[in-house]
C-alpha cells in the first residue's frame, strides 16, 4: 500500500507524518524550524529532511516509496518554487512529488474537514483566511510585527513593554505588569535607585529590551494572561480581541458558512481574546462551530491525501485525527 | 576679545556658531548630522570638526584662539565622556576645553533665558525637560521608536502606514491617508487590482514599507497633518496629542512655574497636537508663556556663556537671538 508523506512546518519546529490513503497515520517525527523566510532555505530544508527521514525510518519504508510529499508552511501556496527544497529530498532518496501549502489552510483543516470556513491564527504573528471549495478565497493580514499582526504575541508583548516603560517613566499609574516585565528581564529590586533624575530600573530595561530583536517582544504577551484582572493588561487584551475581531470581519463574506478554526498560542490562552473573538464570529451567523488546534499536522495529512484523489470526509478526518494522536 | 564656540549637533544636520562676551554672533555655519548614536562617532566627529572650522575661518579666528568649545547633542551630558571628539578637534587646531551638553536643555534655552520651565520635543523621536536652576531636574520619554517617543514624527508615520495597511486589507474602512502614503510610495493606480485574493497595492506597499528602516516610517507623519480633517488621520493626531499633554504630566511639579518651550518638527506644525499640548500646558498653571524654536542653536550659545561664567539675563538672551538671526 503506497504512503505519504505530510509536513507541517513552522518557525519553531517541524512535524512530518507518514499516513496511507486511509487516513491510517503510521509513524510521526520532529525537527528543527522548517520556515524557510524566518530560518533561511539551509538551515530549513536540512530540517525538513530530517522529519522526513525520521518519519520513514521508524516505519521502516524506503524514501522512494513515498509518492507524494506535501509541506505546510508559511507564505507558501502551490504556485510558489520547490527547487530549494527538492532537490536536498531528492538526494536522500525522496523521489516522489513535492507540493507546497499555505500553513494557513493546514491550520484549518486541522479542525474539519469541511470545504467551507474560517480560520484565525493569532500567534508570533497572525493573520485569517476564508475557505471555499477546499481552497483560500480570501485572506487578511500576516503583514508582520512593524504593519500588521493585530492581536499576535507581539503586538500584546509589544504593548505590555511599552506600557511598562510608561510606567516608570512617570507617564501612566502603576500595573501588575511591571513586576513581571522587570523579573523577566532579571532586573534586580535596585533598580529602583533614583539616577540623572530617572529611575534606574527604566534605563536598564530599555537597554534590555533594545538589545532584543524587535520581534522577540512577543515573548512578554503571556505576562499579560498571567495579570489580566489588571486594568492595563485588561485593557491590553481587551485591545487583542478587539483586532482580532475585525480580522475575523475583514475575511467573513455571507457566501460563506462553516466552522471558525483557532490556532496560534494566543488563541490557545483561556480568557477574553479567544472568547470575545468566537463571540464576535459566532454573532455574524456565519459561524457553526469553533474548533481549536495546537497546529497544522492533521490538515497537511488532510491536504496531502486530497492532492492525492483521496476524498476526506467525517470518516477519514476521525481516522487521521485518532491515529495522530495515538503517535504522539 | 576671547569667542566661544557652540554647536548644536542634531540628526539631519549640525549648526555651529562663535560668539563673544557679551552675545554677540559673530559667524555660524552648518554641516551635517553630528550625532554619535545615530551616526556613529566617526562620522559624527567629522560633521562636528567640518562645522567647527568653517566658523573659525568665516570669522577670521585661530582655531587655537577658542577657549571652549560647547556641544549640544542627544543623549550627552556634562558627565558624557569627550574622548570621541576631543582627540579630531585638538588634530585640527581646537585646543579649549570640550563640554557636552544636552540637546533638550539647549532646545529649551533656544526659546528663554529664564531658569526655571520646561522643554517638550517632538521631531523623528520625542522627549520633555523640567528646568530647575539652569540644569535638568526631570526627564521623560526619550525612548525611542520602539518603546516610547509618544506623540513623535515616527509615532505618527508609523500609524499612518498601520492605518493605510488596515484599509488596504479591509480590515478599517476608508482613509483620505491611503492615496497620499501610495503616491508618497511611487505605487501606481494598477494596484487596484485583485492577486490571489489581496489587493496589488498591499503587497507593492507592504514590500515598500519594510525596505526602510523602522525609524524612516517618521517620514510619513506630515500626510496626517495634510488630511487633518480625515476622520483616521484627526484620531492619530489627537492620540499624538494626547500622549504629548501626557509626557508633559510627567514632567511636572508645583515647584517649578515658568516658559514651555516647544521644539521639533512636529510641534512646529500648526494645528492639534501642539495646540493641545500648550493648552494642557497652560491649564496645569505651571506654565507662563510658551516658545516655539526651529532648533538648539541660540540655548547652545546660552550654555557656552554660562559655562564661561557669563551671566545671561534678559538682554544678552536678545543679542544673541538677534545677531544670530542676522547670520542665518
Amino acid at each position: 500500500m503506497p504512503f505519504l508523506l505530510a509536513l507541517d512546518a513552522g518557525g519553531t519546529s517541524t512535524r512530518a507524518t507518514l499516513v496511507d490513503r486511509t487516513g491510517n497515520c503510521v509513524s510521526y517525527a520532529r525537527a528543527g524550524s522548517g520556515n524557510p523566510i524566518s530560518s533561511g532555505t539551509e538551515y530549513a530544508s536540512a530540517q525538513l529532511v530530517l522529519a522526513a527521514e525520521a518519519a520513514v525510518k521508524s516505519a521502516g519504508v524506503a524514501p522512494s516509496h513515498i509518492d507524494s510529499v506535501l509541506m505546510a508552511m508559511a507564505g507558501m501556496s502551490v504556485n510558489a518554487s520547490t527547487d530549494w527544497i527538492s532537490q536536498p529530498m531528492k538526494k536522500r532518496g525522496f523521489t516522489g512529488a513535492i507540493r507546497l501549502e499555505s500553513d494557513l489552510l493546514a491550520t484549518f483543516f486541522s479542525g474539519t474537514w469541511e470545504p467551507e470556513g474560517y480560520g484565525v491564527v493569532a500567534g508570533t504573528g497572525s493573520a485569517g483566511i476564508r475557505v471555499r471549495r477546499g481552497e483560500v478565497e480570501r485572506s487578511a493580514d500576516g503583514l508582520g510585527w512593524l504593519l500588521g499582526d493585530v492581536g499576535s504575541g507581539f503586538w500584546i508583548g509589544h504593548r505590555v513593554a511599552r506600557a511598562v516603560m510608561a510606567t516608570l517613566d512617570g507617564r501612566a499609574g502603576p500595573t501588575g505588569l511591571t513586576a513581571l516585565l522587570l523579573e523577566e528581564l532579571g532586573i534586580p529590586a535596585t533598580g529602583q535607585r533614583i539616577v540623572h533624575g530617572r529611575l534606574e530600573s527604566l534605563r536598564l530595561a530599555t537597554d534590555a529590551l533594545y538589545r532584543l530583536r524587535p520581534i522577540e517582544l512577543s515573548r512578554f504577551a503571556p505576562l499579560a494572561f498571567a495579570v489580566a484582572d489588571d486594568a492595563t493588561a485588561g485593557s491590553i487584551l481587551a485591545d487583542a480581541a478587539e483586532a482580532l475581531a475585525g480580522l475575523f470581519q475583514a475575511i467573513a463574506s455571507p457566501n460563506v458558512t462553516g466552522p471558525l478554526v483557532l490556532g496560534g498560542s494566543i488563541l490557545a490562552q483561556e480568557g477574553v481574546v479567544a472568547q470575545s473573538l468566537s463571540a464576535a464570529a459566532a454573532a455574524s451567523g456565519l459561524v457553526t462551530t469553533t474548533h481549536q488546534v495546537p497546529d497544522g499536522m492533521v490538515g497537511a495529512i488532510v491536504l496531502s491525501l486530497r492532492s492525492a484523489g483521496v476524498e476526506v470526509g467525517a470518516d477519514v478526518f476521525q481516522r487521521i485525527v485518532a491515529t495522530l494522536a495515538g503517535l504522539r
